[in-house]
């Protein structure tokens, strides 16, 4: 079984144990990802970019906490919604390419509409 | 390879050929992610909790979409900080075991510095 | 002299006294707004919509807090863009009122989009 | 009439003309608010620092609306709250000053909880 399904089926038992379907609508859940990936920005912010590669270590673990509430959370709404999130990931891959062909892209941070 | 590896590598080499490395900083990535995140969670807003489970069609392929770019990008700035993505969830998982026990959680919404 | 202006100089002053002009560049300032959004949201996120007009007294004295941040992020970014808050929010709430006419928006969550 | 009690006043009227109130519930208000903050980061996301204070004109007239949106969300939401908005901020300019002195904190962008 795929490192993904297997936390799907880890998260559905985690919150069927709890009772905590009721909770979690994909409306409920879109926020508590918006939130999480927020607090993941959050030690980033007033960081220069080059600053960012080399996080102190109380905000590395931080910042490896937040990143795994992201991925949980991502993992459940895509389940309650039935989106396989690998296939998702790979069709946008392939807009993204058509989006962004790399002799017009190449070097440029422009986005696609203005290319 | 794992699935996640394998969009990991993907999504390197489409930026070495665009030579986009340089705009991919930590900070960058995590704004990034923050932004498709809560590009995720917009069609949500004035829905029903039971309503944000039936999307229409149109809002359905966005949000599958964005689903897709939240993972992409999760999946790069964890490659840019160096960040085992499943290892970091199950470790995740076991804490909110440990904050969240079944017995005072169960059937509750309550954050669990209030259980 | 208005409130905004008022706040707009305290902002001024206090970043001055503090020589931290160098990192409130728009960038960093709209990622400070968008961080302490999430938090004002975070409170929100398991409460059902009536629930939510009755928050518990702790949360409610955090939810002020995070409200007064955004605000003097919303300030401050808009002095170091040189945007007129009052005079833009009056601009958009005409483009409100012609994305949104009264008879075709009256009792509709639906985006101006799909009216 | 101060100019944010203006604004609170057209809001008004404006959802009673539409029969919005019923969508307005403090938990949906803070999730437009916290979608917004993140449309109005989005144009800032691959920039530089320096960039950022220079955007291009169809950005600068997006980020104009974006920030318009997060003020008039900001004013509902207090609204809808109780919150009087210049007495709150004025509130955390002086808790920020505590957690801030300028002694301690000049040229530095390190967390009071790290001075």
């Amino acid at each position: 079984m795929s490192e993904l399904k297997r936390l799907r089926d880890d998260l559905r038992l985690f919150a069927a144990e709890r009772d905590w379907d009721q909770y979690h609508s994909p409306k409920n859940l879109a926020i508590a990802l918006s939130v999480e990936a927020a607090e993941l920005l959050e030690p980033f912010q007033w960081l220069s970019e080059p600053d960012s590669s080399g996080l102190p270590p109380g905000d590395r673990a931080r910042v490896e906490e937040e990143i795994a509430d992201v991925l949980l959370y991502l993992v459940r709404l895509a389940d309650k919604l039935d989106v396989d999130l690998v296939a998702a990931a790979n069709r946008k891959m392939q807009l993204n390419a058509a989006k962004y062909p790399i002799g017009k892209a190449r070097g440029k941070s422009t986005k696609y509409t203005n290319l």
